[in-house]
């Protein structure tokens, strides 16, 4: 058995292919590349059970992964992050079975360490040596600190306004750290010029078709921690939506696997009132989004104005019957606060703005009572704690 | 099977002993008590195989834990941390096998977890309405979401000068929370005049018995990750000394149970010379320490000037033929920084010096090349990012 059945890049939109071997970015057509796997292949040969006993990291489901060899994993310990009952915030949105997939249980705080886990290891395979990407924080954090431990150089630009402690995080790696004045629009702007100057490898979302491959493994983990079955609703804060698009590609290939059913979760993609491109493109059923101009929002990893996947974001929740809707600043720190106080976790704003999004969607009756929900928080509150200190009015 | 083999609650120093279905605090000789298991039963009934497709948490090892009845857990996922090579780290100071044990990817990013979902939980098995205790941040901050999560009232006392992460840690879960201007001791007295006034479970380190038994799964972990082996020599970063006391307890306990063979590893305290009272102890060969007077360090968690376990820690380390050994401060924060550069991994100031004693340990002999090292990071480096900004001269 392979120790990856990884077969080939593929261009959703033109179709073109590419190999796994050499690096690549966007297709010549401009769209994010997407990796492709000998599904039917490993149908033959792995069962959820060969799985039961395997380490406890997204690397339990190497086979999927695009890696390999073996010995190019860098890895800190990522993935296969809880699958918590929320019983009482459950109770207080009438929702009766709600779960939080919590992603600050990860290295680095958040659901990013997945991707450049993966995109990381598999930059290490193809022998690159320094990487470029913008970032709003908790990616650039990720990646600096992966690329430490790889031992690959990194440069990333990030807006001023970024959590200072994802600053710091990639100071502390040694990544050549610029701080802009500007929206990551503006920082990816910059590390295009950096890129073509220096020959650098390009690892912005989805520019490097990778890191999804390290998010969609939250979708795996799900299935694997209900048994094999999944959720009615899951609810995911979309800024760039490589999580969103993860999970759903992940779910398609569990069914081609045969390892889950016909029917797959309503997709819910969350964004905020400041900064809803998908929630826009959705409510009028386009397939792309439009520049959001003048962004805004205390929740700073989906303060993104255009995403490059945005028509896979938009694929994903019209096949799934899903929804995208938008939650106010004010209403998700208020979230924040109940959910701690309910639950005793402290979860980062763009996950309060999912939790704020399910009750939202539970009093519209776009939730049933009994739906199985799963909402993501995407990364450990604490990685925000001055926002939410500015809330509590916390003073010495 | 029972799901928990507690028996009772024991003195170490006059062996009196008492029943673990009342609440109790320090023995009538002002002892901590211990938790004492029924360890000849359970040998007979459960062998280390049965616990490889247990649940990822540590309360994987429940019939260890003093929680009688599974519906009393109260878990936000912790435990079961990664065990991680730091070879690059291991090499650039002569170690051929440097493990990091990271309990930064805790619930609340640090080892405090582990004591407050095993004490909040028997808290509740008790009938607890309401705890209090002091703090020097982790603690308190971990204590406080446990108890909102179980429906637990706290009332936190803290030094001003904590980190301001684990400050909001607390408030957002709603607890009481005071700041003073003072050491940890002088939040002790608040806490006792408090607890006298309104009747309080008194939750502080060691004056109840059952956080200690989160935190010995820190040894059971690394004992089931090293294939039910133990390494030659554990560092531990060492303040009020729950983790290293509890690391021993449980490494006796797993001979008691024949899961492991006689040959202990060597348990080092790790210091900082701001505030170093088991140091001078062990140099002096005594088996209690004195208080420091004006204690203070960076690593903040380990600025404890007299530790009610004082006597245990030392007894660990002279049945083992540890050590104990004090950092500097800039020492500790030079090394932070190597780590992150090497390993790509944030570690706290407390894990940072034990990574620094290793080093010091190894240059003087007491640690040899080919010795099996596991050093314990007890929380992640974000939660101390403001001393690390200042280190790394970040400016807006």
């Amino acid at each position: 058995m392979d120790f990856s059945y990884v077969s080939h890049l593929s261009c959703p939109k033109c179709h073109q292919t590419y190999h796994s071997d050499q690096p690549h970015h966007l297709c010549t057509c401009g769209s994010p590349l997407l990796v492709d796997y000998h599904l039917d292949d490993l149908r033959n040969v792995l069962q959820p059970k060969d799985l039961s006993e395997r380490e406890n990291s997204l690397w339990r489901y190497h086979e999927l992964l695009p890696v390999k060899k073996k010995e190019n994993i860098v890895t800190l310990g990522e993935g296969m992050t809880p699958l918590l009952p929320m019983p009482k915030l459950g109770q207080d949105m009438s929702i009766s079975c709600l779960l939080m997939k919590d992603e600050g249980l990860n290295p680095t705080g958040s659901f990013k360490a997945r991707g450049a886990a993966v995109g990381i290891s598999k930059a290490k395979e193809l022998g690159i040596q320094e990487i470029a990407m913008p970032t709003n924080g908790n990616a650039g954090a990720a990646w600096s600190l992966y690329a430490a431990r790889a031992g690959i150089k990194a440069t990333i630009v990030m807006p001023k306004d970024a959590p200072t402690i994802t600053q710091t995080e990639c100071a502390v790696s040694g990544a050549h750290l610029s701080l802009i004045d500007g929206l990551i629009s503006d920082a990816g702007k910059i590390v295009g010029e950096e890129i073509k100057k220096h020959d650098l490898y390009d690892a912005s979302t989805l520019k490097e078709p990778y890191r999804i491959e390290g998010k969609k493994m939250m979708g795996i983990e799900i299935a694997e921690q209900m048994g094999w079955k999944v959720p009615d609703v899951i609810l995911y804060p979309t800024g760039g939506g490589v999580g969103l698009i993860g999970i759903y590609k992940a779910l398609k290939e569990l069914q081609s696997l045969g390892w889950i059913d016909d029917k797959l979760p309503r997709l819910v993609a969350v964004q905020a009132t400041g900064c809803a491109p998908i929630v826009e493109a959705w409510k009028k059923g386009k397939s792309e989004s439009c520049f959001w101009s003048d962004a805004s929002t205390v929740a700073f990893g989906i303060n993104v104005p255009k995403a490059l996947g945005d028509f896979l974001v938009l694929e994903a929740i019209y096949q799934t019957d899903g929804c995208a809707i938008a939650i106010d600043d004010e209403t998700l720190l208020s979230e924040l606060q109940k959910i701690a106080q309910l639950e005793g976790a402290f979860v980062c704003p763009e996950g309060a703005a999912s939790f704020a999004a399910a009750r939202l969607l539970r009093e519209n009756g776009w939730i049933k009572e009994n739906d199985v929900v799963v909402v993501l928080n995407t990364g450990a509150g604490i990685k925000y704690f001055d926002t939410v200190r500015n809330v509590l009015f916390i003073t010495k």
